[in-house]
């Protein structure tokens, strides 16, 4: 029993684990791509330390915290909400006494990962290790060597894009341009809170909105403009994406006339009740046209029902753990945008699912046709062994490789993104030596893709260039 | 070639299978907990000898019925129907004579492990060996050892639930009660028969709930404090929990008047088309209301299109093999529920879904958020070695194991009983023996979950006591 | 590396492996079975050499195509379009610097499977290749040896059904049963021309179809004769099936007087919105009728969003790449035609479906019950190994193998025909011998059913005669 085998994710097959063990030599300890992340961009512009283990590993992270409320803890004793504990070792302790409850789970494999290679803990959390783990973890923390611009270095990140409102004003970026530490950290425009109307605080974001881009944003012509010189300045401050989260996959393509009739009636509240939904849909292919000419590449992550326990969000806010996945139709959905622009070269939009069902029904032929079009690894609950096993299984006969694009470790956990990208190396090293072994790929085919998989697909999907 | 090999559904890398048969042996003779079955009441109730082979494995098994008749296998040749066959032997030879059509299924696996444990047949069953096997097991049935009690008390029974309409007296839980007999049978609330307006009979079955209760059910009053107190009954006899078979997973919350109108309705006969689906839905919040109380613990079966053959219903009856599964919808369908009381920890409503695309996108996250979710076990068409697997990979990784409920048996045919728990206990051996080798699982908390799955979980869950 | 290793597509352990071996060994040779294709039948009737490598392998394979194009290929350098390119060797230029993209893919395996087995040429195809396998191909394919019937005496081919219109006069047939070539290639009956409202000139359609048979097609009982004509010409042409290719599997059954209205509201151009898909579905199920009389089997391939993209279907046409799965509902789509005709003995239905959640959730409880539903072998995105995996590991256990029917090529690629049914073997015996090393068949079993897999369950579904 070791923390970290060495062989761990690797198939039992002694030929396809000797394969697997071979590629995953050649790119272990490549540089690490993180086209899309949701890393507090304040870590990076102030580097400051995190204060305890606590604060870095239970209280932030939404699949800790889920896992436990699911077995009967109280967010309180997390040190969520009002009446919460603050006492962040008696907090540890109630995680480290249901870490088994996470057996079988990534969040055991990521946090594993990172008390060995982070803080150089070798044995398993539990009741009795909880204190030392803890006085050891918080020892490191004070340290220069454990601030986020140390372990970006440490974790050998080429670059990382976190992700950003549009009313954001990047000052924490600047920050990091305007310092001498050479990481390459990178904005990603995200417009959700002036692009849905059932967002928090919609219409006063178009206000400031408005107000940021001195556009009229009373008007459709005036909104539209005020996205163009917000996506020139996420441009000009490095980045190369958008990101677009929304509740379903439906897009529309309306005449500019019934375009602006819709917004009007949005911010005039006099929406009819499936206009939200019809104006996230168009939007989603103005965001395309756009990215026709400006260049950023367009992700969408679609299917997450957000804040499914009205209970939960409305004593302990967004991102606990209770956004819950539904069926997304990606097939009639994506059909507008993609008669609009589909076809367009100029265009990269990256597909996300919470949906497996539609990996080998809709998005593989989606992608394995449309030229604008890739799929993005699998997301969210699915970003774990199994997970990336069966997008694999289900994708790639139709889509092929190079329609996807590498890996994202998309967290807010930042000792989990060296964890994140070694279990995704380790399952493409697995299945590309199942191929080899079962003769669909030669060998050296398969250390050619090895390295695309691990860093190339996605610093070309994410025109992010290097290398 | 033998009947049942000692390796059977284990996995083939020998490392592996090593880890398997070890994990299995510390389980593999471990008491039997059933918490959900179909099982005759009369059974245990009376202790008769069942007649012949045919009456015990061919003609109530709506699974081996199905497979015969979707082979070209008429009722009447299998005693089912006006102008069946009462030749016992004929419709046994007509089983034998198809039984390669059972290659690859579980029936096959049920029924081999129960010729060889129950009746000391070696042989496989063939056309050659019907006659042979039929009179061996009819000698059998005639002798005490054979009779359902004994064969409890041989299977290593620990506790078994049937499943009773809320209409029932129990008169057979009272016999078992009544005797000196050891044995646990406990009975289980399922009212879909005065919840469900579909419900062959429901307005009389609505005035025989008020006879039996002393309750008013033509007030929506009444009808509820009708459920209290059957509910209560139950419970004094033994029910550890309620269980509720639904076509879909929709529920609602209304209040109390409109709750009452919709009742108004249905029973005065001038519903609303949508008013059946609706009473359903708030049914079933109502339930978990009263669950939360009395602490019965929830069983939700989702999703069986029941009778999909009208001329097999209206010829043949119910449970004829001809319920077929539909899509169902467990994020939305459950929200009003869960919003109402899915936060409470003192309800525990278990899961279960004929639609496997939900385990990964619903029912895992679902569970792995919301204290008063568990994960059912592979329901019906999947309580397979690949529909075993399947719930175990796509569920674990979001869920973990300590939010599913271990193995229900659910059947109503005796002798496979344990035969499916040797199934279950065997898959999910399988399955962490897997999770062992690939270094995702240590070895020690691999014994440590298997005697969990194969019984523990299952105790706890259905707050049966013990251990 | 060689370029097909006898061992391909059969699992990595030893034993297994051994058991796969053995099973292959008895099928490997066996004739090809093709009860559904799209080959053309000029080849057949005229058999004429094919002119070049570029239109053999790539201008009209539109899974090559659509890969192509998805990773930025314009259709006029694969000889697409107005202004294609007419250089032959360009396209093949172009596709063979594209040869990677294919990895992972069937397309892959097919292309090198004909290259070796058909062409002789045994190093992969890259851009140094290029020009001498283009020359290789082209010097054989102007060779007698390279005809298409030759190749189909050398494929082994035992009987071949082509799929044909039904206002198709069958003249290539008529060549090929009026020469002394013995051959045998048989017509299917599919009427979607006639059928589908939606169909490009559905109304002249009609007018052709009542001119062809002589009856009064402007009326729902001389349409329906029409059809009973065309099915009875088949049929003496040597069809044995028909075959549906519909967007949905709805089904109804309406009264003779509502048919019938429909049917005048279509031609008489006043129809309603929901009137095209209600005809569809009525069709189904009338075609299901003529089927219990006249014996040609019913094939439904249901759930193509044909011509997704609106750009490339009015520029480069149909069959480009751009048909994309939708979900498909048959537990209730089909029940209308199920409670109709389900149960009558007489009727074969072969279900096809790009979805593959419904292969456990619906499509084999429904096989597995109804006598008259077979399953048909994945289609099309799924004809692949992984794809045949999931439709055995999902469908088996419930339907079984004598529900399921052998394999279709379903293609248009001559070349691949061989290749596909060898992946189908392989995958056959592969899935076989995991059931045999994991004690779920005996060995016995195995090789029994592996020639059913391959030939005879086709053979007896399609009523082919024959063995």
């Amino acid at each position: 029993m070791t923390l970290l085998h060495p062989d761990r994710l690797f198939p039992p097959d002694p030929a396809t684990r000797d394969v697997a063990r071979r590629l995953f030599a050649t790119i272990e300890t490549a540089p690490i791509v993180s086209p899309h992340g949701h890393t507090d961009p304040a870590w990076w512009g102030e580097n400051r330390a995190f204060s305890d283990a606590a604060e870095l590993f239970v209280i932030p992270d939404h699949y800790v915290v889920r896992m436990l409320v699911s077995q009967g803890a109280q967010f309180a004793s997390l040190g969520i909400g009002q009446d919460a504990t603050t006492d962040r070792r008696a907090i540890w302790r109630r995680f480290a006494t249901a870490y088994h409850l996470f057996r079988g789970t990534p969040s055991r494999a990521w946090i594993d990962h990172a008390l060995v290679h982070v803080f150089g803990i070798g044995e398993r959390l539990s009741p009795d290790t909880a204190d030392d783990v803890f006085d050891r973890i918080n020892e490191h923390l004070q340290s220069p060597e454990f601030r986020p611009r140390a372990l970006y270095d440490r974790f050998g990140i080429e670059v990382l894009a976190t992700t950003d409102s549009a009313l954001d004003d990047l000052h924490h970026h600047h920050a990091v341009q305007d310092c001498d530490w050479t990481g390459r950290i990178v904005p990603t425009y995200r417009p959700d809170a002036v692009v849905d109307p059932d967002y928090e605080g919609f219409l006063g974001n178009l206000e400031r909105f408005g107000a940021l881009t001195g556009c009229d944003t009373h008007r459709w012509q005036g909104y539209l403009e005020a996205h163009w010189r917000r996506r020139a300045f996420f441009k000009s401050m490095g980045a190369t994406a958008t990101d677009h989260g929304h509740p379903t996959a439906q897009t529309a393509d309306l005449s500019e006339a019934d375009a602006s009739s819709l917004y009007q009636r949005l911010i005039r509240g006099n929406a009819r009740p499936e206009d939200p939904e019809l104006f996230r849909a168009q939007m989603l292919t103005e965001m395309a046209r756009m990215s026709c000419e400006d260049g950023l590449v367009m992700q969408l992550h679609a299917g997450s029902h957000r804040n499914h326990s009205g209970l939960v969000h409305r004593l302990f806010g967004r991102d606990r753990g209770f956004d819950i996945p539904t069926r997304t139709d990606f097939t009639n959905g994506l059909k507008p945008l993609l008669n609009a622009v589909g076809m367009d070269r100029r265009l990269t939009l990256i597909l996300f699912t919470l949906d497996e069902s539609t990996y080998a029904r809709e998005l593989a032929p989606l992608a394995g046709a449309y030229p604008s079009l890739r799929l993005g690894p699998p997301w969210w609950f699915h970003d774990s062994f199994e997970g990336m096993r069966r997008f694999r299984e289900m994708a790639t006969e139709t889509a092929g490789f190079y329609n996807t694009v590498g890996f994202n470790d998309d967290t807010r956990a930042l000792c989990s993104i060296p964890a994140r990208h070694d279990v995704a190396r380790r399952c493409d090293c697995a299945f590309l030596a199942e191929l080899v072994t079962s003769h669909r790929l030669d060998e050296d085919e398969a250390f050619d893709l090895a390295p695309l998989l691990a860093g190339g697909l996605a610093r070309e999907a994410y025109r992010l260039g290097g290398r």
